[in-house]
């Protein structure tokens, strides 16, 4: 059985591993104050070039998604997100846990337009009983999204300077971060992303380390204690250390990016796979996740070597699955995976 | 200036006042451990015909709301609502503020129905990741809906057995109860209404009252410590007798249900007023709260004498406005309008 | 039966109830955007020399408290409190339902001192594991305390200026703050108060009015959308002008003053009763609320024509209660009392 | 510089490290559903001497404190523990954060004893005005405590009889679980332990594994649905079966507690040692951490070679510091702190 489900089926780089069992008897102080998470920290700051960037690591998306995002409202505000987006739908109302209501915008390719969040914080404000309603203060972006899309330069730009204007912050959930800048689609550069936002996360955790996010902060109110934010809502590892650790060996030299290229190159090799056979596409994604439609049938055969993300179904007939590579995923699989669909087909 | 805007502009009807003033200088204990409350709380018992309900008294409808719905659900549970339900919209994010998330569902007229309800539930249940989604364990309706609008007995039940099923509670918010019942489109009564949910509340503000909220608690799950509730919200008035006092002189010889009735009886007058002159309506309201839609030339002439309550703009020549009708609203206020819209309309 | 056991027992003064039947058919708009709530507010900053102050009304004080102390605090920060402080133990951990930790100082009084303060602010700061600790941001008071007891002009200065150059803010609950400015021991006048703190509550509840507190805010961060803040907390009232009647009614030609000092005069008649007839009291209280330490057989012989409220068993034979007198209570009830004392006591 | 600040200043146990590299390039589905985890369990029960637990592994202890007590408690419920219990100075208010308050009972040792759990149950529910105070619902323990101290087998049957009795649910916070059970002066066996509360964790983070904490839950209330409580507060690990893994290298062949007994070992040498040479302990603790007062000329000569984590200071030429072994410690590195006492004492 070859996995396609997701892309944390695995452990970790084995550069990771290494690092890990290089330093594992050595004694350092925890909680984030070591050595390596501030190595960890000036190879963000570089790569984004900016000194000024506050970097945390907390060890999930969910707890990085709700420590920022509780931190930055104040109790009467919310936040605006595509309907689609994590923190609406995945995350088990982590965000409501704090206190916050997520402002959802019905999206069809999980993406949100500058357009819509003025609209939605027009619509707030031009309501004379505005009080009555939660205030929109925060937007909330991934990068990829959800559904594998991305947003380009010129659409970020557009949505961050909306925000400046109307005095909202800006946080860019990347979980996949960096399956979303390698991709052959994307125009923009990490500093480019960096100076368009009030933070940000650096996925880790589907990203080739064991587990882990980095958090960006940019916005100067945010920073401002922020370690008893990722203290209160759990996310501050003892063993700090492991994170840097862990960041440090996928950063230096550019690994982070390598295996990236890696997962989109096989993913985009299954997309083509799968459209010269017939196949539509659920969403425009070109990322490591792609979301093909597929006859039930052939995805009952196929169900037996392979597995796949069960994601919807357009009609009796169809699936949409969710089709992942990672920085794990070997050519050979891919190659399977394509020879099955050929074997398969029409069988 | 004749306010048409809202049901809550002017104090209480004068039965409320004389009890008021009666009793002001008795000497009661507080926190609504007093006899008056007792009696009132007898005479919804009877009203409901249901000696096993327990009554509870609160200020406001945010406040009932939030209260009964936050003592209900567990942590990770959130309640099913129409898009336009008060709750998702108008209290200022109150819910998400202990807490739970408020899972919308869109809604033409502001109900909901049994099959959505079960389709939100079954989507949950039925998906695989179903943990990372927030789990639903409430329903909330409003009789009648904040558009107006009026859920059948037939509906009703359907709700209640689809509930009953799923192991969901049910919660209506009866903030504008009486003009629910008493309206000529409604074909349930109180008691009807009582044995088809777990709780509910009989407004008293928009009724008649100075303020105040009746809660009824069916479910012997919520009745269990409910008054630590209702304080820890803020909700637990120290003269507590004052709400007891007022639904006693507005409860007792029926007065609740003839303001009722002629606040509706108003309010279908001018809603026949505006369709007989060509205006449509933007709900198909049998109850206090009318909602024409009007030609912003003629809006503006009658905003000079009359106060409205903006609604929504559905194009660029016409605003549909909410025309509110109350207990306090009198016969020659009506025939004013009328009178105007006449005088108006085509000048 | 004559209740000294609280100071809510009855309804309003007449001149409150007055102004709400002269008014009461008026049409105005609802949640406190009214003239007389207007008025009110104009009557308190006049009264408080200060033009710059917000002032908001709510219903009930636990709601006072919470709302404004959830609005002030970041998700990591409680407010510092006096052990026995209102906060801390009788609202039904209405401040922790919110997300903030109650940092309880120990008290013999029921008074916070500045060095405890400054001690409570040290100790977090100078702890090198402070992340891991709630931060203090601001400081709770109550003047009159639940005990009875007062700060005093020199007393609160200190508070202010160490809040002031600790960057805490501060906070004073004044549920009975008439009782506490006009007792005979008070060294303050309402503006030395209004100038010593971020926020402050006028009690009204307890003070004259049906139902009713005053919130008065001085710090600019803190007048910020506040109305949102208590809407989603449940207390903006619908009908909120009648909030801003009772508070004109008991504010115009200082009623309110006058009512507290007669108050207090009775109290202190009681107190001094108590104390000839070598009866102790618990706390060295100047306000409206008394507590002696009564021998169990006396109090039970006085329960049969006046209830007190429990407070306390010093040892096996005595019972320390609370004796409370009001805006309401007359010469002649306090007479009996004394007298039942001189006939009850040795018999 | 040698490292007796804390017990997680290295990485993990070489098995444990073993066993992440030899699964490292399997595939596993995530969040805990995988086989390793199911392993883990298993040896959990099976330690336990009980097939009913249900187990769950989190990633921190104040995570996993924080996720059962909030699933646990009701809205106005409260958790009863020791004034100096984790929960409730050292996790950032993270319990008040999910709305409930710590009912903190003031402790010399660390310890709360079944008749303080009784009076304060008492306190509450003979107090008439109850429902304006939160209502005691769970008992928080730590075994061994945050001094080192332990629980008797005599002591916690009380505690869990006491709660058995008042319906009060009990929670046992095993952090340092190992080196409580491990200890000459525990009296009490896993399966004693488990069978005497409703929930109870064992820590993995401070106990070899690089990071971890199982969740092992008896109380049938307890177990409904709590995977979603775990997503819901971040603690839902993609690659859960790193936990998985990891306890299964250390629970089996009994390396878990091997490792706890040399831990244990050490730090009784230590204490052994600083009583012979005169110095007091701040607390009788006999398990991996010890707390001994120390002159500050002496402390500041050690501190060149050895830190400490700085305690209290109880007076003005004294610190208390805490010292800790761990599964890691060295023999060696003990001697050479004695062989340091004995040369910088009186220098």
């Amino acid at each position: 059985m070859t996995h396609f489900a997701c892309d944390y089926a695995e452990g970790a780089h084995e550069s990771v591993l290494r690092r890990l069992l290089e330093t594992n008897l050595e004694q350092t102080v925890g909680y984030g104050e070591d050595a390596y998470c501030d190595s960890a920290r000036d190879l963000i700051r570089d790569l984004c070039q900016d000194d000024s960037l506050d970097v945390h690591f907390l060890v999930g998306g969910t707890q990085t998604n709700t420590t920022v995002i509780a931190a930055a409202l104040r109790p009467h505000q919310g936040v605006i997100a595509a309907a689609s987006g994590h923190i609406n739908v995945h995350e088990t109302g982590a965000i409501e846990a704090t206190g916050h209501k997520v402002l959802s915008v019905p999206s069809q390719d999980g993406k949100l337009s500058a357009l819509e969040v003025r609209r939605v914080y027009d619509a707030h404000w031009q309501d004379e009983t505005r009080e009555h309603m939660v205030q929109p203060g925060m937007v909330y972006l991934s990068q990829p999204t959800e559904n594998g899309t991305l947003y380009s330069l010129a659409e970020l730009t557009d949505l961050w300077e909306t925000c400046q204007d109307l005095g909202l912050l800006l946080y860019i959930d990347g979980a996949r971060l960096g399956y979303g800048l390698m991709s052959p689609a994307c125009d923009m550069t990490l500093p480019e992303l960096a100076h368009r936002c009030d933070a940000f996360s650096i996925g880790g955790t589907k990203q080739g380390i064991l587990f882990g996010e980095a958090l960006v902060l940019a916005h100067p109110a945010l920073k401002r204690d922020f370690r008893y934010h990722i203290k209160q809502r759990g996310g501050l590892l003892a063993k700090g250390r492991l994170l840097g650790l862990q960041f440090c060996a996928i950063l230096e030299d550019g690994l982070y990016f390598e295996l990236s290229r890696h997962a989109d190159r096989l993913a985009l090799e299954l997309r083509r796979a799968f459209e010269e056979r017939g196949y539509e596409m659920l969403y425009d994604s070109h990322t490591n996740q792609q979301y093909p439609i597929l006859p039930d049938g052939l995805l009952e055969k196929l169900a037996k070597d392979f597995a796949f993300a069960f994601w919807t179904k357009p009609d009796d007939a169809h699936t949409a699955v969710r089709v992942c590579t990672s920085w794990a995923t070997e050519e050979q699989a891919v190659k399977d995976l394509i020879c099955a669909l050929d074997r398969l087909d029409g069988t």
